[in-house]
This record gives structure tokens, C-alpha cells and sequence, in this order.
């Protein structure tokens, strides 16, 4: 089967949102082994919008409208969407209740536009909203599948796990495409492709790069036909790449450093404190947004004044006077300070200058000092990543965290665990 | 004019990445008064993106692609993009040694695949990219403009913003459309609606509202022969709205809550610190994301452990005790531990249980308290927030900097600074 997603909003044309929800279902569809051919994005406008419905139908089985379900004037996408299956929608007297009750329930007052959306399918049914006031619609007509749903993604995500995924598993047929992703650090996309030239060929299962910041992604899909099979392609292929690249391989799928980090210290019962400065808490934010990582994180220090870098962080002030906030010697004692702070396995210290002002001749902006501290004593890298502010930023912060994993796996080298 | 934005790639389909250089290059189309009508989606497949792109150019001025440059096999835009254009490629001796000596300069070795990035236009030319190795491509075709521009973020940002706006700006005519986005806080959309519905009304300027996580957006857009008469229009119905709404205004179009926080207190002079639980530092990136945050934020405390909530912000742990880590008197104690701390004018604390685990009939996931503290005392509040970990963090985070923004301005209500 094959499916057109179709976003609706001029927002999305004017690139005032970010289009995550199509991002999610693409992943959710090409799970169930629906290709994807096509995503288009149009405006809140009827003609243009009815088009791109009307070439999405005659060219896949399945279309899937995101927004434009909203109780505003602007919002027409349960009206094209009828008009371009050729159904007629009718006001669900349920849904119309349960919409006055949830206003009443608030002390507000129900705009007469807020009916708009208990309006049905006739061929089809609403789907449940939790989440929200707009149900999504169900149209199947002429062997064609409709169906629309809310823009805002707390209403949009479950609706897509609870409802469409287990409708449209109950339709496809047996052909499933399976895909993992290997996530590698250290390493250059073209020296990732050149090392794997050979595992890269053959059309089933593929592995195709990605280039992101600061790492590379190799995605590997197989087609069967039951998932059994193409996960058996996949593994094989995985297993091969890994033994090839050895650790670079840090992580799969959508686990993104943190997570590597976090798993390999909750594994060895080992802890991480972070001290911060140009970063401003974005490596304490990555860590701690992993489930269980109050196991491993006892806490961390924003650091950006001097002062709070010798109060909490106990680096001396002659340091700062010496060598500059900016510099390998004080980035050192900020890791020190943290680790012996919290009394930590490892600590991390970051200190740069991440612009847009600030810099020098001498120390330009984008220059960040990254500590990692541990049982061996620390490491300081000097990096000068370009960019505006808030990439210095992630690099900075993305770079703390594949530092953090090499001292983990250098201490495995000296214990003997692996 | 009109353009269309054709983005390539099977990882976007496949939901892997999230198309952000759209939703950028959306912006500054439309700032240049160049609608978009239509953004497209392909993999990277030859047929596919072949028919997409002849029906970009049959049906717009300007065709823009985005992604697909790179060094690797699956990478076929430059090709495919000739080809619909109807023109040929060669290859620029420039751009291949410039190619050679990079690789030199790092001493890797260069790959034959690596000089189709030489590969240049015949009717246009290269696009110079200093930050990476992929030359853009324009072409000028048939009174048909092509533009192709790499993927990665950091080479297609400065990309668009230092040839493709400066070109495309020398090729527009003289209609314009301006817009400006209102951000409103502490009100919902259907009564933000209600409450401008006369000022909805009419084509241009035109209002249109946008429901967030936590805010909704005002879009007021207009249209004219020149800038000048745009901006007015939207200054006038932009004024007309901040009369009615007044302070739940809080900005202005890409400038989050944070922007206005730093700035209203960079204003008066005032500062704020930081203790994060749940949050785990958000609050803290959220504020240092912001260029010259360091004049308004010595710093934070992340007291994940209570240990370091007793230890660095001096919450009693008899207090912890009585009544949890998550209680609304040790948010309170957080809050004036952090003002304490830091000698901040503000504190902002906040502990909560952001899931999936660690929740209990009493006090569920989801469950956060917030404080704010300041000369006036500690204000707390009590949320149950729904979704899932990251979606409790995001609304905890979002609401800190609400109550923060409510603080300094009842402040100035009570000083009579305005």
C-alpha cells in the first residue's frame, strides 16, 4: 500500500511551525511497511488545497491530513477533505454534547465555529480526541482511505499510536519494510562510507548515510515478506557493520548520545556531575531527559557568572585571573569542582565563548574548552566550532557528551569490564 | 513571484529527520514577498523527484531543492535538477582542486564521488559554501529559476541567508507581504479569537491565530506595492490587538518567552537563578540560549539528588522529609535557595515527577510544583501536566518562565516602574 501525507497550514508554508508531526508518521507508516512516496505541505487556502488531495488520492491508497481541524475560520481541511473523497459530512450529536460539556465544564462560553467540529463522515467515523476538542475523521470511499487529523502533536501523537496504526495494520497486506539506524561518533560520513563500501551495495536490505552534527547515521531497511524475515535481514547486516566499525557504533535508532551515556553508567553503577558555563545547562537538560537518569546524575552547576564558578565550583579566582573564564585551566577545575561537588565518578567541565559577542583576536567566539574529569585525572579538548550561538552551543554540548563516553570506555580498557 | 521548496530525501519520508531548512527557507521567501504555494517531499529517487521537480518548475517562477548534494551514491539532486531544468552539467577545475586540497589538508583521502561536487551548472553557476564541501547550484534556465543547496543545517543557513536572499531580492518585484506574529500567553485561542473576532475580519492585513504548547500565535500578514506601506498596515492592526489584549502580549515573532524574560529584565536591571529538579536544567539553557543573558543569569543549581538540593541551595532536609522532594514547600525553598545562592533578585524553583516512572496515587506523573521567589515573597504553583516526560518538562519549563514574567511585572506594578 501507499500513502501521501498532506500537512495543511499556511504556518507550515511560511515556516513559522516545524513539521514534526509528518516527521512521526512517516516513521510510524514505513513500520507498517506503507510507502511513502510524497509529503506536500499547502496553505489554508480551498482550491490549492483540494488539488493536493485530489492528486494525493488518485495516486496513493491512502491520504493522511495533518491540522487545519481547528474550531477557527481558517481551518477547512474536515470540509476539502469530504469534498475531495466525494463524501458529505453530518453533525454527531454525541460529539456535539460531549463539546458543550467540556465548555461548560470550564465556565466558557461555546462559539457557535466550536460545532464545526462534531461534523462526521458519512462514509467513515470520527476518531477519538482525548487530547483535545477536534476529533479526527475516518473517510473510506471508492476503496480509498481518508483521514484527518489535529495539528497540535499532545493531540496528533496519540491519535496516530492509538487509532490509525492499529486501524491501518488491519489493512495492509503482508509486505513489511523493517529499518534500524546505526548512530556513529568519530568518525566522517565519507570515511564511514568508504569503510562499509561493500556492505553498502545490493538493493535489498539497503544502508544508506546521513551526515548529522557532530556524527553520522547509517540507515539499513529490508522488504520481506513478514516482519520476521526483514528484521533477520536487518540484524545480519547490523552485525556486519558493527564488526567493522567497532565502537564507533555508539548507539541505534532514535537514542540519541545521552542515552548511549546514560545506559553505559547505569550499567557500571557509575554517576556523571556537570559544570556549566556556555552551554548553560544543555548538557544537564540531554542527560536528565532520559528516563532513569536520576541514577547516574546527582546534579550539575550552571556556572556563568565568575563568581559562581569559584562559590559553587570552587575553582580559585587566581585561575580565572591567570588564564581567563576561557581557558583549558579553568575548564579543568570546573570538571574537578563538579565531580568533587556531588561526588561523582566523572565530572564534566565546559567553558567558551558562544558569541554572538565576546570574542577576541585571541579568543574568538565559537572557542570552547571541554573537561572530562575521572578517577585518571582530566581531559581538556580545545575545539573552535563555527556557527551561530546556538550551534556553538550544541556541538559544545554534543561534543561533552561523546568525550563522556570515551573515558567510560577507557575505563573499561584499564578494569577489564566490558 | 512564486517559488516552491522541494526538499530530497528518504530519511525525511521516513520521518528521520525533521525538515527545519523548510520551514527557514519558508521564512525568508515570504519576507521577500515570494509566495509559496506548495512544498513537496521526495526520496531520493530519480523518477520520483524528476516529476516533482518539472511540476515545481511548470507551475512556479522558482524552484528551490534542499538536500541531496552530498558526496554518496543515493545523492542525485544536481543531476536530477539539470535535467528537469533542461540542462547540462560540467565540471569547474576550481571547485575540484579546492576539493583536492581539502582533503589534503586533512589528510584524508579524497574519493572519486567526492568531484561530483565539482559539478556546475552550464546556463548559472556555483554557490559558494564555506562550511562544507558541497557548492550550491543555481540555475537560469527558460526564464526559470533552479536553486539546489545542501542538507546539513549549518551550511544551508548561512547558504540562504548570504546568496539566495540577496539574488532572489535583486529578482523580485515590487509586491510585498510583511507579517509579524503576535505571542500571547495566559489565554486560550478560542478567546483570543473571541476577543479580536472584529479585527479577524477583511483579506488584508490578515489575522490568523495559532494555538502552542502553553501560548497561542497571532499572524498578521498584509500586502502592498512596497515595504514601507506593508509594515504600516501590519503595524496598525499589530497595535489594534496589543490595545485589546495588553499584557498578555508577551512578544513578538520569533522571539520565545525566554526574549522577553531576558529583556525585561536586562531593562530593569534585575536577575534571576535558577534550582531545577524535573527540568534538569531547561530552564537554565531556555535563559543562556538568549545572547547577553549573562548580564541577567549568574547561574543555576540542577539538584537532581536531595543531597544536592540540602548541600547547594540549602533546602532543609527535615523539610524533604515532612513533605517529599515534590511539595510545594520545597519548590518554595528550592526558589529562595537559588535567589539565596546566586544573590539573584529572582529564584525559580521547581521539582516535579516527569515520568514514565516514579509516580503514586498521591502524587502522579505529571505532578510539578513551580515557585518564584523574589523580594515580595514565593508565589507556588501546582500543575498535573499530561503527556510524556518531555512534554511535563517542556510545560514546566514553559510555565517557570511565565510566573517569572508575571513576577517582574506585578513588580513593577507595585514600584510604578513601567
Amino acid at each position: 500500500m501507499r500513502a501521501e501525507i498532506v500537512s495543511v497550514g499556511t504556518e507550515l508554508l511560511l515556516g513559522q511551525i516545524v513539521d514534526t508531526n509528518a516527521a512521526k508518521l512517516g516513521q510510524e507508516l514505513s513500520a507498517l511497511g506503507i510507502a511513502v512516496y510524497r509529503r506536500t505541505t499547502v496553505g489554508d487556502n480551498h482550491d490549492r488545497l483540494l488539488t493536493a488531495l485530489r492528486a494525493a488520492i488518485a495516486d496513493n491508497d491512502i491520504v493522511i491530513t495533518i491540522g487545519g481541524l481547528g474550531p477557527t475560520m481558517d481551518d477547512i481541511t474536515r470540509d476539502v477533505l469530504a469534498e475531495a473523497m466525494g463524501d458529505t459530512l453530518h453533525r454527531d450529536e454525541k460529539i456535539a454534547h460531549r463539546l458543550e460539556a467540556f465548555f461548560r465544564a470550564r465556565g466558557i462560553q461555546m462559539v457557535e465555529s466550536n460545532l464545526n467540529q462534531a461534523m462526521v463522515p458519512t462514509h467513515g467515523r470520527p476518531l477519538d480526541n482525548p487530547n483535545g476538542t477536534a476529533p479526527g475523521l475516518l473517510f473510506e470511499k471508492d476503496r480509498k482511505i481518508g483521514i484527518a487529523l489535529p495539528g497540535p502533536p499532545s493531540e496528533f501523537i496519540p491519535m496516530v499510536e492509538n487509532h490509525v496504526v492499529p486501524y491501518l495494520r488491519s489493512k495492509t497486506g503482508t509486505t513489511t519494510i523493517r529499518s534500524r539506524v546505526l548512530r556513529i561518533c568519530n568518525m566522517g560520513e565519507s570515511l564511514v562510507e568508504h569503510s562499509i563500501k561493500d556492505l553498502m551495495l545490493g538493493s535489498n536490505p539497503t544502508v544508506a548515510p546521513y551526515a548529522k552534527t557532530g556524527e553520522v547515521h547509517l540507515r539499513v531497511s529490508a522488504k520481506a515478506d513478514d516482519p520476521e524475515t526483514a528484521d533477520r535481514m536487518v540484524e545480519e547486516r547490523v552485525r556486519q557493520i558493527v564488526e567493522r566499525l567497532g565502537e564507533h557504533v555508539y548507539g541505534f535508532d532514535d537514542e540519541p548520545m545521552e542515552v548511549a551515556v546514560v545506559r553505559l553508567l547505569t550499567e557500571r553503577l557509575l554517576t556523571v556531575a556537570t559544570a556549566e558555563s556556555c552551554t548553560g545547562g544543555m548538557v544537564a537538560a540531554r542527560i536528565t531527559d532520559v528516563a532513569g537518569s536520576s541514577q547516574v546524575f546527582p546534579g550539575g552547576v550552571v556556572s556563568y557568572s565568575n563568581a559562581a564558578k569559584s562559590d559553587l565550583l570552587a575553582v580559585p579566582a587566581a585561575l580565572v585571573d591567570a588564564h581567563g573564564a576561557v581557558s583549558p585551566e579553568v575548564a579543568g577545575a570546573m570538571a574537578n569542582g563538579a565531580r568533587n561537588r556531588f561526588g561523582s565518578d566523572f565530572g564534566i567541565g565546559i567553558t567558551g565563548i558562544a558569541g554572538p559577542d565576546g570574542g577576541t583576536p585571541e579568543k574568538p567566539v565559537g572557542l570552547v574548552y571541554i573537561a572530562v574529569a575521572s578517577t585518571r585525572g582530566v581531559r581538556v579538548e580545545k575545539s573552535v566550532f563555527l556557527g551561530r550561538r546556538a550551534d556553538v552551543r550544541y556541538r559544545s554540548a554534543q561534543l561533552a557528551l561523546v568525550m563522556l563516553r570515551d573515558a567510560i570506555l577507557d575505563r573499561d580498557k584499564l578494569t577489564g569490564v566490558n
